[in-house]
């Protein structure tokens, strides 16, 4: 918030950190994520003090109330942000993991060894606990994190950053290990982005907008997630109960989020035991449906769907439906319209399932499953910082492991290559 | 070459080859691979009076003597071709490879799969052969690739392009699975840059400024090699035989390749009776010395190493040598002049092996044996692609399964969130 503040300093200084934090044994960073999860407990009302300027801000501003709803803190985002770090101080530590050994005939023996990534900048928007929470990920896998939240955001941010400071000082860890960006200037940020010397990876956080800008700014990488355009496809071998119980689940459950269903693919042969039982619980949770012309023709009430609903990611109760002819059409609706996030098949057929799972070119294929499971809770990661629709280094849900690397470990006797 | 050449139908032809990739049974890869080294030796005829049509083209343009050999497809660059692409056949097919299994208290069955990245381009220079042998590696993990070497081989890369067409031809895959930019026009490779929608990942192979022309101008994620600024520690515990057999094969091996040493740290209670055995040997071996104040007073005819010397990567008979004071001084100086590719410790101290391994952040780190041994066929990874020295996705020599990713396959019945 000075004059002098320099996006530059504040990236070496994370560099210089990131080195310490790599060295770090995992109780005293353990225990470092249990302090702040003390501190943050014990400072609950400064946190919302500071958490009541922004919020009058966005007032000011105008900000919608979903908006403002993101933005507040209340008691339970207190305790679920002390509780996340509690969780992720209790997960394994994923750094000097051995992961695979083997020898060489010269008698080398060679292992891969994870390691941390460095500096991780996340960018976001305005839920603060996300301060918290990556936070939290980034130095338990031993890096050291610049943070960046919602301008909106800024006081909320700042004092956790000043409670993220008073526990690495508690635990005897570099102050610079865990830094928000003081600024609310986006500037700020294009400059970041150009960093690539001290900065390992970026994690944008938020719309498209933010991450298309991120992407189009950035020299160094970017782990992203564009969108979740989440299919399920009723085979029709699929038993009714099963595929009703999953595509409601799918749709219903939280709209909102990424890996809820948008799009549901219906065998031809069974659309018409199928489709009227669907709609009927669809429209009963207040499910607008949007058909092709034949779903359209056996349901009265759904509204026909333009080529413009396919690859939409609605995020709310409207559910798209097509009828296809079997598993060649859906892959292939799904290969055109998807993007990779997740998508579920709902069969009985062996052949088809195997299929599904070879074929399906997204970061989460699941057979006779919700779609809602591609969460890094749900499939075991411990805690997630995200999910990668994009192949490299990470595609789906990323934990800890995610948030590192690994290097080759070689070990030898004095060998030398003839 | 024509007119209607566009890079953006080029990139799209290769994504819809890619699915079919993606499809494509191990037995089928292979028989492609091997169906390509017999053309490439049945053709060795049109493939060299192509090359000599680059070959007098660089001459008109003065290229070097260095380049012109580099350039040159000798019998011996044939042979090496094919053997390659026989080789890469009989590597084990990373593709569907399960990686690791485990099960959810709700009865879900998680496992991750490999499976292939996609569309990879290769940007290179002037090594005709890289085509084949990068072509090879890219279809053998299922992906498609776009292949743009440097322009004074483009008839070289054009005739192995059409053998690789006449190879998926025969073998029934797509002929858009390996396609060579048939353009000399550099602006080919900045459009190719920007289609991040087509392409899933861009490794360029060459000099310093090709790889920071192609990070400063892609949104494609991009897997590079910066340079091989390699150190040999020599511990004051280190066994004098060994520790001079590994310096020497570090450093005269093969001077000009990026995993050769180029600075040697020496303990200083080894100096006095280490630095004379080594100087007189490097000496003999043609190797020019430059060193640290302290190692110039203990060898005559050492030339004073500046600051500049530390970070060079001389890629020739030159040494750069740095008396330190013990490990804090040695790992310091890496931190701060080295490249994070590969540096070896020679050391009987257990404690100081160790130490070394955790902390230098480099991709491979040695005990006891030559720099020399960073490299994907002396690791056991069968062949490579490159060495990647930023930790994102890969980190060190890259194998077949570098180009792969890992999807989550979720095996359930019938489970949904609640």
């Amino acid at each position: 918030m000075t004059n002098t503040f320099s996006i530059s300093d504040m990236a070496k200084a994370a560099r210089a950190a990131s080195r310490k934090m790599a060295r770090c044994p995992t109780h005293q960073k353990n225990t470092l994520l249990r302090h702040m999860a003390d501190l943050i407990e014990s400072n609950a009302d400064r946190i919302q003090t500071e958490n009541r300027k922004d919020i009058a801000y966005a007032h000011t501003k105008g900000l919608s109330a979903a908006m403002i709803d993101r933005l507040t803190v209340s008691g339970d985002t207190i305790r679920s942000m002390s509780e996340g770090l509690r969780d992720v101080a209790s997960l394994p530590d994923p750094v000097s993991e051995i992961t695979r050994v083997w020898n060489r005939p010269n008698g080398l023996q060679v292992s891969k060894m994870r390691i941390p990534l460095g500096v991780i900048a996340i960018i976001y928007e305005s839920r603060p606990n996300v301060t918290i929470d990556a936070a939290g990920l980034c130095l338990k896998a031993g890096n050291a994190a610049i943070l960046r939240g919602g301008s909106e955001a800024l006081h909320s941010n700042q004092v956790l950053a000043d409670i993220i400071r008073m526990a690495l000082s508690q635990s005897g860890l570099p102050l610079d290990a865990a830094q928000v960006i003081p600024v609310r200037d986006r500037s700020a940020v294009t400059d970041l982005l150009q960093l690539e010397e001290f900065i390992d990876l970026v994690i944008p956080r938020g719309g498209e907008g933010l991450i298309r800008f991120v992407v189009e700014n950035s020299r160094i990488p970017v782990l992203k997630h564009y969108k979740g355009v989440c299919h399920v496809y009723v085979d029709d071998t699929a038993e009714l109960d099963m595929a009703l119980s999953i595509s409601m689940n799918a749709k219903v459950q939280r709209p909102g989020v990424c890996n809820s269903m948008e799009t549901l693919l219906v065998h031809r042969s069974m659309a018409e035991t199928f489709l009227p039982l669907m709609a009927k619980s669809m429209q009963n949770a207040g499910v607008e449906l949007r058909g092709c012309a034949e779903s359209c023709h056996m349901i009265p009430g759904m509204i026909p769907a333009t080529e413009a609903d396919w690859p939409t990611e609605y995020n709310d109760l409207i559910l798209s439906v097509k009828v296809v002819s079997g598993m060649d059409e859906a892959i292939s609706h799904i290969e055109t319209y998807g993007s990779s996030h997740t998508e579920a098949i709902v069969t009985r057929d062996y052949e088809r399932a195997r299929r599904f799972i070879r074929e399906v070119d997204s970061s989460v294929v699941l057979v006779n499953a919700s779609t809602r499971f591609n969460d890094g809770h749900q499939l075991g990661l411990g805690a997630e910082i995200g999910i990668s629709t994009t192949k490299l280094h990470a595609f789906g849900p990323m934990g800890l492991e995610e948030l590192t690397a690994a290097k080759f470990v070689v070990m030898g006797d004095g060998q030398i290559r003839t």
